[in-house]
C-alpha cells in the first residue's frame, strides 16, 4: 500500500482551486510505487495523477517537474506537470510537496518481447538529446560516492562472499578507464515499471525522481540489465543488440561507448545490487513489505562479469 | 511535540542488546527538536541519548557520526556516538536508522553573556582544527545552488519588497569575492539552542547534522548573528569582537578574512532567511506548530547590510 498521507475531498478541491483545471469529478489512491503518495484524480477537464512527495524535499522538485516539462514539450512521451494559474508547479498539500501531472494510459510490460526493447532504444535516445538544452544540473547521489558510504555502513552486516564480491567490483570500477563519455542528462531508473504501453506503442516514461546528469551509457546500462535480462540473471543479447541499435540509430554511439558497455553494465549492476542491500538492512518505515530481493541483482552482477570479465 | 516515531520498551531492550552498556533501567522521550525522535536512555553502564533520524538516510549518518567521534576523541566538548559490538554506530529501529550517543549535561544559554560568546570563540575554532584531519568529505546541501533553488520555489510567494531584497543579496552573494578563503569542516547550525553549559562552561555542542565542508568564516559568522545579536536584530560589536577574539587566539584570522567578514554575516544572515521562509511555505507535516518567523532574519540581514553596505 501506497499512500502514506491522505487527502480529503474539502483538500483535493481546495487544491484544484488553484488550477485552471475544472471542478473535482472523482478521486481514487494508488496502490503501486513506494516512495510516494499518488492519486488519480478526475476533474472536469482530464485526468490527472496527483503526487504527495514523501521523501523528497521541495527544494528538489524542480529539476524534475521542470526536466518532465521540458521533455514532455518535446515530444518525449512521459508525464506533463500541469502548472497552477501563477506557474508554480509546486504546491503544499497536507503537510508535503505536492504536483499534479497528465495521466498517461497504458501499461507496463512485464515480458518485454523485442518491440518493446526498439521502442525503449528509439525512446531513450530521443530522451538523452531532447535534454541536450536542459539548464539546470543535478549530481547523480546514487553514484560512486554514495556506494562507498553504503559499503561502509554495511560493513558488519553482509555475508563473507557478499563482501568480497561487492569490494572487488568496488576496486574494478574506481578505475577511471572512460573520461571521454559523453554526458547528459540521464533518467537512472528505466526499469520496466517506469514505461508504459500500448500494444508495442510506448505511451509514457514515469518517475523521473532519480534523474540527474552522469554518462549517457550508464542510463543505457541500466534500461538494458533490466529490459534485456533472462530469467536467470544473463543477458539476453538479441534484445540487447535490438535495444541498443534502436537507440544508436537515434544517437550514434562513439567507439569509446562501446569499448566501456561491458564495464557500464557491471557498473549498472552494482548500483542496483547495493541500493537493495542498502534497503534490505535499512528498510524505511512503511516500506518493509516492498523490499526486493538483492540476490536479483547480485546474480546479474555476476552474469555481466562473466560477460566481461576483463578490460 | 518531536518524538514522530515511538519506541516500546521491549525493542529498546533488543537494541541495547547489540552494545555493551548493560540493561536497560529506563528510557522516555524528549520533547525539543524538530528534525528527529529523541530519547533519554538509561542502562547500567550510564546516560545515553537514542536518535531515530526522521529524514536524514542511513547512508548520510557516517559523515556525522564518525565526525562527532573524531571530534570528541580530540576534546571537543561533544556528544560521542556509541559503537556496538560489532563497531557499527548506525542500527536501524522501528524503520529509521538509529545512533546512541553519551547524553551532556548542561543547559543551552538563552542569553548569553561575555563569557559564553568567548567560550563559544574558542570552542569553535577548536573545533576547526581538531577536524582538519578528519578525511571524509560532505558537500554542503544548503549552499548558493539552494539558496537559488529555493528562490525558485518561492517565486510567487514573496511580497514583493522582499523578492527584492533577496534577489538583490543573491546577486549581491553571487561575486565570487574571496576565493581564498580557508576551507574545512563547519558545524554550520551553531546556534544557541545547539551548545550546552553549566555556569560559563561549554559542556557539548551538539547537533551535527548539517555539518559539511565550507568557508571556516562562514560557520563564524553563522554563531556570531545567533550569539551576538541585539533584539533588535543589530549586532552587539562587544559580543561580536570577543566571540571573534576568543576566536582568533586559537586559529588566527588571515587578512583575507577580515576583509570578507562582513560579506560572510550578510550571507550567513540569508541562508537562514531562506530556509526560514521555505520552512513557512513547505511546512513539513509534524513542523507545523515549530514554524520560526522567518522576519526575524530577514531583519538580522538588513541590520548586516547597514553595517557593510559595500566590499
Amino acid at each position: 500500500m501506497s499512500v502514506y498521507t491522505s487527502v480529503s475531498r474539502k483538500q483535493l478541491e481546495a487544491f484544484l482551486g488553484l488550477y485552471n483545471e475544472g471542478r473535482l469529478i472523482n478521486f481514487c489512491g494508488i496502490k503501486a510505487g513506494i516512495e510516494n503518495s499518488n492519486f488519480f484524480v478526475t476533474t472536469e477537464r482530464g485526468e490527472f495523477v496527483l503526487t504527495l512527495f514523501e521523501k523528497l524535499a521541495a527544494y528538489e522538485l524542480p529539476f524534475f517537474l521542470n526536466l518532465m516539462a521540458h521533455l514532455a514539450e518535446r515530444g518525449i512521451p512521459s508525464a506533463h506537470p500541469i502548472a497552477d494559474r501563477k506557474f508554480d508547479f509546486l504546491q503544499c498539500l497536507n503537510g508535503k510537496p505536492a504536483a499534479l501531472v497528465r495521466r498517461l494510459t497504458g501499461e507496463s510490460p512485464i515480458s518485454p518481447d523485442l518491440r518493446h526493447c526498439r521502442a525503449m532504444g528509439h525512446a531513450l535516445a530521443r530522451l538523452h538529446l531532447a535534454a541536450r538544452d536542459y539548464s539546470a544540473h543535478r549530481h547523480n547521489d546514487r553514484g560512486y560516492a554514495w556506494w562507498l558510504a553504503v559499503r561502509e555502513i554495511l560493513h558488519s552486516r553482509l555475508s563473507e562472499s557478499d563482501a568480497r564480491l561487492l569490494d572487488a567490483e568496488l576496486q574494478f570500477q574506481s578505475q577511471d578507464r572512460f573520461t571521454g563519455l559523453p554526458r547528459g542528462v540521464v533518467h537512472a531508473d528505466l526499469f520496466r515499471d517506469n514505461a508504459m504501453f500500448v500494444g508495442d506503442e510506448l505511451t509514457g516514461i514515469i518517475d523521473f525522481y532519480y534523474a540527474c546528469n552522469d554518462i549517457l551509457l550508464y542510463d543505457l546500462a541500466i534500461t538494458v540489465n533490466d529490459w534485456c535480462g533472462n530469467p536467470d540473471g544473463s543477458l539476453d543479447t538479441t534484445k540487447a543488440g535490438i535495444l541498443l541499435n534502436a537507440y544508436s540509430d537515434e544517437r550514434r554511439l562513439e567507439p569509446i561507448e562501446y569499448r566501456a558497455w561491458p564495464v557500464m553494465m557491471r557498473a549498472a549492476a552494482l548500483r542496483f545490487w547495493l541500493s537493495r542491500l542498502y534497503d534490505k538492512h535499512f528498510p524505511r518505515a512503511g516500506q518493509i513489505t516492498h523490499i526486493k530481493d538483492p540476490d536479483e541483482f547480485k546474480i546479474i552482477l555476476i552474469h555481466r562479469i562473466k560477460y566481461a570479465p576483463v578490460v
